[in-house]
């Protein structure tokens, strides 16, 4: 089409386009916009890669020299939380050529970033401010690059941690995970500890971390009424040769054999070991089988230790969730009493199986100083010609009453005064509304191909929602 | 873990991993395989990484410097169409540590590719060996790496083309598309046009291409019995310009005003002007309301036209669809009579909604030797301890009959001897079975830090099953 465009001397009018979306995703009743930072970044590098392809191309006649060198265009876009359909999210205007060819990488780098923020969103209102989230999506993600989106765009959208260190280097999202089945089962006896012994805390010689540990399954095992026969020897070494590495970052799955007859009676000792040597555990992660029963038994387990052997974090260790969690089976969860501190979710937030993707399009709506308008047999996919400017109307005690659209030319709306206007998709529905203030939605975020407004600042406005739910 | 591991002496014990599925994906009866090449060049990508690292890492004492150099890891990889649940798909052996860090890797490149090579073949099956049907899903995938994988394995499970650019260049998917509604509503008249002509097949002097076409409208409105008055000139007006610019190669998008009265008489004029110049048009696209209808209509106009103007070819012009293609709205049109002859499938296909994730599990099988289990409350998540092997067993007339698992140290079962089985799960289910003919599944791929087979023989192995399908 660019090469159209130039063949019939077109491709320098100037295009507005807008890129928006018709329907809040997953049945709900807001969307997050995410994206924007990397949309900036990438047209900023594919402007950058056209200057350089003009360059090479200008030994050849294939394709007109100067076709984007002259480029400035510029990136209007809303801020990160959008409540109104057909409200543009970006309004991106420049030579028509130029503008066209950023249809298809504006909505790639936009449509799953919004999804799947809008997604973690969902999450955490769910979940509530105390329960601490963390994303395990990479396994079921569309590929690495589908991983690191997951993970970033999650955080965006609300949640705490990732386990893709990747994308914790990357993008210093907080990393959090604990150990594979197969490390646990990788153990069958805890002579293959070849390294047994652990430093106290501060000054002290190393002690027989092995012996003391025994001795702490006799006492739990005994506290609980379970044979000291059951709990798995493989499974305690394991946890053993987990907590000789990292004995102040101690953090145990339990669910590989039994949780209740192996896997808490092993941690409780290893974590009690740890306790005598002055370092604290973290807690257990259960990854199978009811998972708020499991977590009350948990946490009767840790007071019961807490309280018989005078260890007062004890009672406090976190108890990890993890196991196809969806919104449905958070529902669930958060009806009924349970113990568990953090939620793991992989596959069904970043699949984001109730709606696999969100529908925004990037619509031109004018050309030339001329308004434009794509008409469909379908209402609904015919476009609102013009450009156009957005507010957000705000009552006396600081609610939004509405986002208006106004055509470019018009006047903004001014606070205090009465603004007639029509409800979309309704034209006979008149309305009245005086705005107590007014905030316009569109900021220049890209301009004469640079990034106008610092990425830094970019990320953290985003970021910031989702911090403020918690 | 890996860490782990080696402060307890463990990083180079002997394991053996199985990548394996549950169940097959969408409700159906089959899974493609795919990702076995990207995997192994990211396994090998992976150790020479390692072995940088381990270098970099001599100079510290954190990890130990001959961590991963020792590394003879081994992948043994069944075909790409896969059959039975809980057979491997791969098998994954070498030391303890290395092995474990390929889960993650591993499961993320196998269960996409997989994912939506299956979905792919599903659309390929639904829709017989003659319709085109090419991939559009770039908009709405996990990420520009999502888009690309989605590409590659639609490819692989049975598309024909793609529209994404960048696939095309890469992995020699062959490339198809046609226009944006945004070029043409970004015409408004003919005086745009600042090119006109367009010279003829073979010799001969440039034509007034846009005085022919404004003749050809008048006879096409005429035959169609509509008014010449109604076709957009905007609209004729780019697809005139595309003409120029692409005249072999001629597709127009028809929906943006009215197909009927707009967008098709227009393509008609301009694909009739083409044909006086001795070029032949491609077709035309359809991305809204009713499909099938317009389908039909298409083919009435260009068969009457093909008549009444004496052009053959004209009756067989291509008739492509698109817009929220999915398995449901292909079975309805399959049903009925219609005239498309290429499909686009974008969202449905790459984001895969009727089940967005495949659950591939990488799961421990044997260390140092010993079979090795993960139980779980959830009977269906147990694993199956052991090394194995796996055959297919055909009857004599070449259908294969199961697949079967046995331990890695029993005997192979041979053609034309009874062998003694259970089904999975229901141990007390005997069978006794012949088989004239006997497929081991597994075959080794990579080995001793190498890619074994060629990776060109992988992927047309793999692209082999999907246009088999046609």
């Amino acid at each position: 089409m660019a090469h159209s465009l130039w063949r019939c001397g077109r491709h320098r009018t100037g295009a507005v386009f807008e890129l928006f979306f018709r329907d809040n995703p997953f049945g709900g009743g807001f969307t997050i916009f995410a994206g924007l930072q990397n949309s900036c970044a990438n047209v900023s590098l594919f402007l950058c890669l056209s200057l350089l392809t003009c360059l090479s191309l200008s030994l050849s006649l294939s394709l007109d020299p100067v076709f984007v060198c002259v480029c400035v265009s510029y990136v209007n876009a809303s801020p990160s939380l959008s409540l109104s359909l057909q409200v543009a999210l970006m309004e991106v205007s420049g030579p028509l050529a130029v503008v066209q060819l950023l249809e298809t990488p504006l909505l790639n780098l936009v449509n799953y970033a919004s999804l799947v923020a809008t997604n973690a969103a969902r999450f955490r209102l769910l979940v509530g401010p105390r329960i601490k989230l963390f994303e395990l999506g990479l396994r079921r993600a569309q590929g690495p690059d589908g991983g690191l989106s997951g993970s970033k765009y999650s955080y965006i959208g609300g949640f705490d941690y990732t386990s893709n260190l990747l994308a914790g280097k990357l993008y210093g999202i907080p990393v959090r995970g604990s150990m594979a089945h197969s490390y646990i089962t990788s153990f069958t006896s805890i002579s293959e500890l070849t390294f047994q012994t652990l430093k106290p805390v501060g000054d002290g010689a190393a002690v027989d971390f092995v012996g003391l540990s025994e001795r702490w399954l006799g006492r739990v095992c005994r506290l609980l009424e379970e044979s000291e026969e059951f709990p798995d020897a493989g499974e305690r070494a394991a946890f053993i040769s987990f907590a000789l590495c990292y004995p102040s970052n101690f953090v145990a799955l339990v669910d590989t054999y039994s949780v209740r007859r192996s896997g808490l009676p092993n941690f409780c000792a290893v974590a009690l070991t740890l306790d005598e040597l002055g370092y604290r555990a973290i807690g257990v992660r259960l990854d199978s089988g009811d998972l708020r029963q499991q977590s009350l038994h948990c946490r009767s387990v840790f007071r019961a230790c807490s309280q018989t052997f005078e260890v007062p974090w004890f009672a406090n260790l976190s108890i990890m969730a993890s196991n196809n969690i969806s919104e449905e089976n958070l529902k669930e969860l958060q009806c009924q009493e349970h113990e568990i501190d953090y939620i793991g979710v992989g596959t069904n937030l970043v699949t984001c199986p109730l709606q696999p993707s969100l529908g925004c399009v990037y619509k031109l709506t004018e050309v030339n100083g001329k308004a434009r308008i794509k008409l469909s047999e379908d209402q609904s996919k015919t476009t609102l010609p013009g450009r156009k400017n957005s507010y957000r109307l705000y009552s006396p005690d600081g609610h939004p009453l509405l986002d208006l659209l106004t055509l470019h030319s018009e006047e903004a709306p001014r606070a205090g005064e009465e603004v007639q206007c029509c409800a979309l998709g309704r034209k006979m529905e008149r309305l009245q509304v005086t705005a107590a203030n007014v905030e316009p939605l569109l900021s220049v975020y890209f301009e004469r191909g640079q990034v106008r407004a610092s990425s830094a600042k970019l990320g953290a406005g985003v970021r910031g929602w989702g911090a403020g739910g918690k």
